[in-house]
């Protein structure tokens, strides 16, 4: 493991310097030439990055992907959602390990491009995910997928794979956690979903699943369960709670808004997802953080959105809530950052997200030197509203340098094997 | 004037040769090396660019900003219409030319980093504007702005002004207009917008205006003229024609789509700029191109939204679009292109928007090999919706190479320009 340390960059308006060992942020004081030369030389073999006119950030936290989807991004443009499944689903038919592998590299490839030092994902596969996010040296929650369609051989089969899923992943490192994830309420059998969630309590395992993405799924859901929307399914059959992640949660009433909040549910705002395929605006932010759900953010799948770039994501959440709610005062800067940051790992549990001793060193390092950044306002509303991904240069995630002057190790090679993939998938789908 | 050969680009899935002489495409020919090679052997000096792996792309036409508001950016950030206007109209009491010439060298160095070879303006001092767009080799659209405020001295004074100004705009080269903006119905008074109007047409000169931005500008114009809407006010006054860009037009009635529609006026949607300051969501793209409009694309100032990236705002347009209409198929991918180019063309009258001989070389040139192109789909989608401004490495704007390897000529300088004049702005502000 690398031992780095960042030289004089500016953190929180004042010049620093942060010492990371083992994976963590191990001192973060104020700049000292002195004190560097003394920490270099007393460790051998540091990696001292001169980080003058750079700026730290923490990492991103991206609470909802399907990152393995990087393969698939665009394949149905202008379509409506269910000419789009109809797509995703036929070329979904042909997926197996090697793509889950490739696609969640060229997926970690990237959210390093992009910010973000962990992400919670919901896909298939997620041995040869956990080794491709390991690899790319990125934070990652990675699924088991409950998705039976009233099945019930198939449910029987999903909690023979899902156990035997678990025990492999309990080899898994620290930076890594199993998660089973429930896809949502109009996939998924009620024993299936009990079965997931009671496996989840017994082993101390979080939950992730879609909960009111569209209008039709709470429809659809209220004429089979007795009027009952989603939430208010999922919170009968006793799924809700803290260590619940609830992707979208676009659709909801008075009623589930305070049903999430009491339960303290995170909830994922996937903005541009729900923009793109027109499911819908309306998303209840201050809502929801009054009542007291943990409000996270969400890139969704590239399929469906099309990329995996928080710091764009941020923006469209911001300006889009301050359109719909008829108020630009609403979601504002340091909101937006937390929803990006801090509300994410305290979902996971993990001590990511800020840059404080005992934290994983998971930090951006970012220039400034360019017209997005040449004005009065504060260094986080440029960087926000005005600046793109490219302005990180150099990223440490989980301790280890995973992108210096924008170009990360072994980038062709991703990039060919991702290719390949995509060769034979469509090889496949024209068959 | 550079002589310049894009060798081996790929235009439209082909590849091709590209001859730039004095500022035009002079032929567009499938890729041959003996070509080539004789080309730039009958030519010496010929700038030859080898664009192997690259893909050509028109340069956008932005066709509403206020350049030089780049040094603005972000002062009054999550603020209401208000506050912000309050903050704005407190610092631009100090600008004079010089801040004018830096700010509009800032944004062209940023529009030339994003990917816009020409620009519509509406903004103070046009004539130092003009040097600096023309210094950085965009094509421009500049405007002297009527903003008298209702008050009978400062349009007499402006009417003088905007001659004057006109007067030494007459030496402008071909890729420079000079237009005439009103800015709004609220700030102008009639006897003003109706000279403006008449000053425009007798010289052949285009105007430029904000239409029905907000809720609050359609219901105070409804109250001060007999219930008109400000489209209808100036269509009643005479102002409207293909010759009219009318920026926002944001909150229609079907009257004034039709009015827009029958005038075939070049209607401008601002999106990120709407969102942001909540001004609203529902830009009626479907209705206006059916009534007849040309409808374009631009992106306000940067103190509004807050950079100058026409392929950021395209994928802004597109995805509210899509949301508010609750139709996932609206705004497809050729129809938001023709918005940032070609209709933006037509709208200023330039032979640009289009990689064909004989039109002004404006062209971008695109690095696909990134993970933001690594799918199945096709490059405009990708282009578009995953990848960002960064992927564009190289630009010729007017037959001129004005970025190559993301590095523009004279970029520190023109920051540094920047740096002084946003030192002296904020003193004055503060003082």
């Amino acid at each position: 493991m690398d031992r780095i340390l960042l030289k004089n960059i500016t953190l929180d308006g004042k010049y620093t310097d942060i010492f990371i060992e083992e994976g963590r942020i191990s001192s973060v004081y104020p700049h000292s030439a002195s004190r560097c030369k003394e920490l270099s030389e007393s460790y051998s073999g540091t990696k001292v990055i001169d980080c003058s006119g750079k700026v730290a950030m923490p990492g991103f936290v991206n609470m909802h992907t399907h990152a393995a989807m990087s393969l698939l991004r665009g394949i149905g443009e202008d379509m409506s959602l269910q000419k789009w499944l109809d797509h995703i689903w036929r070329v979904e038919a042909h997926l197996d390990e090697s793509f889950v592998y490739w696609g969640t590299k060229i997926a970690a490839l990237e959210m390093i491009k992009t910010g973000t030092t962990t992400f919670n994902d919901m896909y298939w596969f997620p041995l040869p995910a956990r080794e491709a996010a390991a690899e790319m040296g990125l934070g990652n929650a990675l699924s088991f997928t409950f998705l039976d369609n009233f099945d019930e051989k198939a449910f029987h089969e999903q909690t023979q794979d899902c156990m035997a899923t678990h025990e492999a992943a309990k080899s898994w490192g620290r930076r890594s956690q199993f998660v089973i994830a429930i896809h949502s309420v109009y996939t998924v059998s009620e024993p299936a979903i009990i079965w997931a969630t009671e496996y989840a309590r017994k082993n101390g395992l979080r939950i992730h699943v879609h909960v009111s993405e569209t209008e039709k799924e709470v429809l659809d859901c209220q004429k089979a369960h007795g009027g009952l929307s989603p939430v208010e399914y999922l919170d009968r059959l006793g799924v809700l709670g803290p260590d619940v992640t609830a992707a979208h949660t676009l659709w909801l009433s008075d009623r589930d808004v305070e049903i999430l909040g009491k339960r303290h549910v995170n909830c994922v705002h996937n903005v541009n997802s729900n923009l793109k395929l027109a499911s819908g605006l309306g998303f209840r932010y201050d809502d929801l953080k009054s009542a007291g759900a943990n409000v996270c953010l969400g890139t969704d799948g590239c399929a469906s959105s099309n990329n995996l770039d928080m710091l764009e994501t941020m923006k469209t959440a911001a300006i889009s809530q301050k359109a719909w709610t008829n108020d630009p005062s609403t979601l504002p800067l340091q909101d937006l950052l937390d929803m990006a940051t801090v509300n994410g790992a305290k979902a996971l549990g993990m001590k990511t997200g800020r840059i404080e001793e005992g934290f994983d060193a998971d930090i951006l390092i970012i220039d400034p030197d360019s017209t997005f950044f040449l004005s009065p306002a504060p260094f986080i509303a440029n960087f926000v509203y005005s600046a793109h991904s490219d302005c990180i240069t150099a990223m440490v995630a989980g301790g280890r340098l995973v992108m210096m002057d924008r170009r990360a190790p072994e980038e062709e090679e991703i990039l060919t094997g991702g290719k390949n993939e995509l060769r034979l998938l469509t090889e496949y789908s024209n068959n």
